[in-house]
């Protein structure tokens, strides 16, 4: 295959499982071995929209962890995430990836300061790029979520932030730094999870000044999607909602991450945000998230939905969702590496709101509904070809 | 208060839960005694629309029972549906109700053809109209479910159908006599339930004879609800339903006629429709409909949605709705009865497909999805103000 | 009504929800308003045992507030509670229990030292006894739950904390104290809560010589009820238990004890005790309780239940329970008064493990599974009248 | 190993997918390669029974279809039944016991009377226990279920019924013929389904004749066992049960074999008995059984229990179990073996209610709780060691 015509996707927690399922899947759909189910944008309401075709897109990324990319699918294959019949067929496609992951930045081992790390980082993905003379390359963090940012002057001005990563520590939480190298390599960045990434002033003057979009945060997978869903049917129907409990039990490394109180305030903040969005007023009720091992790779949320109808009768809604969370996740870093890609190439820079369908914190977009959200994307996907490049919402 | 300001409600199965909610919610929220929770044309999106106060609505009816209305507000005020509190502020308005009520139509009563029983619906209508001096009155069906009609020659030609009720026999089921006499009356006209009613080819001629609106059918005030507006999220993030199976609890007068399996044919037809609409084939999977008499007059939906993600991957949702009947479809049928006048009002004729956001099979609009219902019906009645009087959608 | 034949039933928390609805269930019950629902000793299996009969049963008690019972029964009636019909019925007799309140021990206001405080509990509860010339008297905690008890000597040596009560300081919680009392007015006492109580060595002590008996801990209401019934099926079918998840939803005034982390901590600690006392482990995931107060007197708890099967084939059970809490509690206070003064009258003295069926935290009892507590209770309780007193399990 | 050790398992349906899975689970269980969960017999509270070992179970049985057990096996283990690992160990045991399948009985096929075709398959019987050396071989019937018998003269007289085999026609549906066949070999028999299979009373008299002990029927494995561990808590507790629903979706062949009028009315009758059984009265409330063919060899039931607590609060429990139900019935395929060979063993003949806890509609037990019913099992089964062949409860 010529280069040129080809998309890089270059993710950041490159061996994890989503990005495992991820290039699994681009490579089985790619090659018609299964259908394209949960692929927004196979979906035939994209039909007409130029994106690149999966099986064009080229994968490599960042990790600190060495596993192989075909031990991991087989991993997830006895865990029910991967058909076991796929992995032969998908083997050496796994192994192309495999090839392209490079040393990710871990804290721990850093001895100079970011802004070396930076360049490192940088350097990688521009040589990727190079070698697969790729015509946009989109980097997507699908790594373990972070605790919330503090603030911090450096991160409201560029000029300081790159004064700090100069000197000695480490002003960036991993997530910003590897956003801060993508902006830098001029290639669009996703946030994938809730990790402040892309999501700092300072970055978001950077992606302008490279001229390169960026989307996120925290893409709604499960029990947040179905609030989107739900919670504009409450409103239109003028049904007072009196409280909007949840549990998420949930295994696998993600679970363990947001065992940790700090990942999980992150989490909890984009989770909440959509449903206050939606009715205009916080709600009574807490989220939980739950680490539970024996889970594996499946979550299960439970939500308890209390509210008033005509006279102030108290009814109740509840509903369980019990999916796989990879496989929840994987399509969809297909559709945003396809679509910042395009973007990229209609000439849009900074945020990207159209986006905003995917996102439990969508980067700014005050629509929280779901199906608006979706109307907002198809408009914009479909203006995109005929040359309205759509600046924000 | 001075006539011509006023609108008339005139309901079929006037003194059944689900009217006697409706009579004391439109009396008590009209008075400001309780909040319009659940009222859709009450909330912030209807501002600016110019429909009827809910306190200037004239209630009255006919029915085949003859249990006084306070009496039946007194039995919801034990069953939970009614706030006791509210039967003394609302006595007066309910007396008032009362005595507009009339002799319903009694199949087995009957001894002359059914033309002259349409002549003494006819009739009943009119003389409330004028002891009320209403600017137009709506007839709502809320009496019990019918079962589907057969398909015959009298039903597609109104001449035909005409000579047919001349004649002895039963030529209409009750809610299409009801609904022949309220066009005749010049009267808009409302499905609330699957029952036939308006929905007969001869009386779509009429209505548009006699320059009449009419709306329906089947009002969605629980499972289906849920369902119109999951299945779009669904269809939106490209994941493929494998099943969708329902149980719905239910007592009450409701829970009775749909043991019936004439009645349970058309409630299920009319539930199946919107998910078949929305994902654009037929879905496997049941709903029941059972009668369980001690839930009274609340009524349990569980649905059980089988779904395949990436891969083919295996998920589920699971929901559980426990809503109290009467105060789910008493709003709406004020919402209708406002709607309805206004769309005659605006010089509407025929089937009102703008106001499908209310029911499970939308005369005359193929969107199924909840939301994009609602803009159709937010956009259309704003447009109304305009002048615009939206010739169907 | 003679005296002798009576039961006095001293409640620690007086004016609360459990304790009006026992008083309002009591008189109902008795006066035969209503059936026996609920009332384990009143079923068919307890016919030939002596109890004291329902309406021969004299209340009266200790309360940090003032609200008058009748005040209170008509808010639990507006919350669905108490049937608002049996109001008037039963108005007599619970302005008789209200005349029989006396300020409880509030820790804020005490000036002396708890010895002080302690004697004026025991006259308050002998004075009650006398005037009502009752047989027996049991004093039954359904006040707010405390936080667990840290170690101390005192509280394993009976001599040592009479003289730590001398001085002045709060040696005992409240819980403690009323135990203190009861014990020391030679009354029967029931930890209804998970609070300490009589759970402390020294009043083990202090029971064996004044030779009264006492139960607890923790009446098992809904949850953990439903935990007890299930885990032993998972047991006798071999099935492994993987995780066993819970969150409970209450309002109320339990639910904003509850909020409070220490009182969440007793409640958790023994919530989880009679799963692993079944099966034999540990097992992997937590139970939230979290206060949310438009739940009102209502609670709900979501079980999710992940079990291996044969050849270690994952399974799921899910469990959702909707219950009024005083009206799971109030027939269980009914009961407890009963065994408890019969079994004082059989010259029990100490812990009664056979009362086990009715806690978490069975004090005594190893056994946590329902049906085989459901059969010591039976046999224990038709032994008495065979003139068995039965000393423990 | 030496023969007279070995126990005989000879499946009615030895192809489907209970048979196989329980095939695979005995090779794999005796050889060590899994843990024996969901086996009630390799449980704890066994030790110290003298029940024919795992590994010295042999395999055989007639079906009326071909397909090899080892395909059967590998489709079980892409369905996620058998963990796929265990294929290649199983191989070479799963080849003998498919040499050991004989053509079973097929009504379209038959041209001679039954009395021929009872021959023949009583002579596979005595060839299979011949060439094995068995101890003892227990018949177990896990085809698919058949519709309820009618009440016919030859049922109720083994010598009228034996006539009447010998004439052309059919008297007997498979299920009884198969137990005929088998208590004629001298085999204990088990009725696994809700078939009539030995529960006529002809066969009574034919298993007492010839000295066998025979058990049944229908296993419960889902829906049904959690409603004998849930009922039992509602009666302890006084708790009034106003209606007890539920929904069961299922595919696979039972799913099909069950959307058949006939069959499903076996099931129901069955399903139903238990809690009329516990409550010692019928209950408000249906049971659907729906083939869900997408569902595959899963299954989920959705009980709703709407009970009244103290003063008739009402309240609600529901549950969801979703299962595999080869996985939950094969374990109980080798319990039953192993126990009724026991039973033979040990001289007892004709039924075994002792055996009850495995069943919906236990053959000569009233006991429907579950874990009264465990105990009479193990009280039963280590009373056996001790010489107490134990006549019936």
């Amino acid at each position: 295959m010529s280069g040129d015509s080809r998309t890089g996707v270059w993710l950041i927690g490159a061996r994890g499982s989503v990005a495992t399922t991820t290039a699994v899947g681009a490579a089985a759909v790619g090659a018609g071995l299964v259908d394209p189910t949960a692929c927004v944008t196979e979906s035939a309401d994209f039909s007409g929209t130029t994106l690149a075709p999966l099986n064009e897109l080229v994968f490599g990324g960042h990790d600190v962890v060495g596993t192989p990319l075909p031990k991991r699918a087989e991993e997830l294959a006895r865990s029910g995430v991967i058909p076991p019949r796929l992995l032969d067929a998908v083997h050496d496609r796994l192994m192309d990836a495999d090839t392209e992951i490079r040393a990710g930045y871990d804290a721990d081992d850093e001895i100079d300061c970011q802004a070396a790390t930076a360049e490192r980082l940088v350097d990688d993905i521009v040589r990727f790029r190079e070698r697969h003379r790729t015509a946009r390359t989109v980097v997507i963090n699908v790594a373990s979520s972070e605790p919330p940012l503090d603030k911090h002057r450096q991160y409201a001005d560029l000029e300081e932030l790159e004064h700090a990563l100069a000197r000695p520590g480490r002003p960036l939480p991993p997530s910003s730094l590897y956003a801060y190298a993508a902006l830098r390599a001029g290639c669009g960045y996703v946030d994938f999870t809730p990790s402040p990434g892309a999501r700092v002033p300072a970055l978001d003057v950077l992606a302008r000044a490279h001229r390169v979009p960026y989307a996120g945060s925290d893409a709604k997978t499960g029990e947040t999607l179905v609030k989107t869903a739900l919670a504009p049917m409450f409103a239109a129907r003028a049904l007072h909602i009196r409280s909007w409990s949840g549990t998420n039990l949930l295994g696998g490394g993600d679970g363990a991450t947001l065992a940790d109180s700090g990942a999980r305030r992150s989490k909890s903040l984009s989770k909440d945000r959509p449903l206050a969005g939606i009715l205009g007023r916080p709600v009574e009720g807490k989220t939980h998230i739950d680490n539970v091992p024996s889970m594996g790779e499946w979550k299960t949320a439970w939500d308890h939905i209390q509210f008033e109808g005509f006279l102030g009768v108290p009814m109740t809604l509840q509903f369980t969702w019990q999916g796989c969370d990879s496989a929840l996740a994987a399509p969809l870093v297909l559709d945003l590496a396809r679509l910042v890609a395009r973007a990229q190439e209609a000439g849009r820079t900074g945020p990207l709101p159209e986006l905003g369908f995917f996102f439990k914190d969508p980067v700014g977009l005050n629509e929280h509904r779901l199906l608006p959200q979706y109307e907002v994307l198809l408009s914009w996907v479909h203006g995109l070809n005929e040359g309205v490049a759509g600046e924000g919402v």
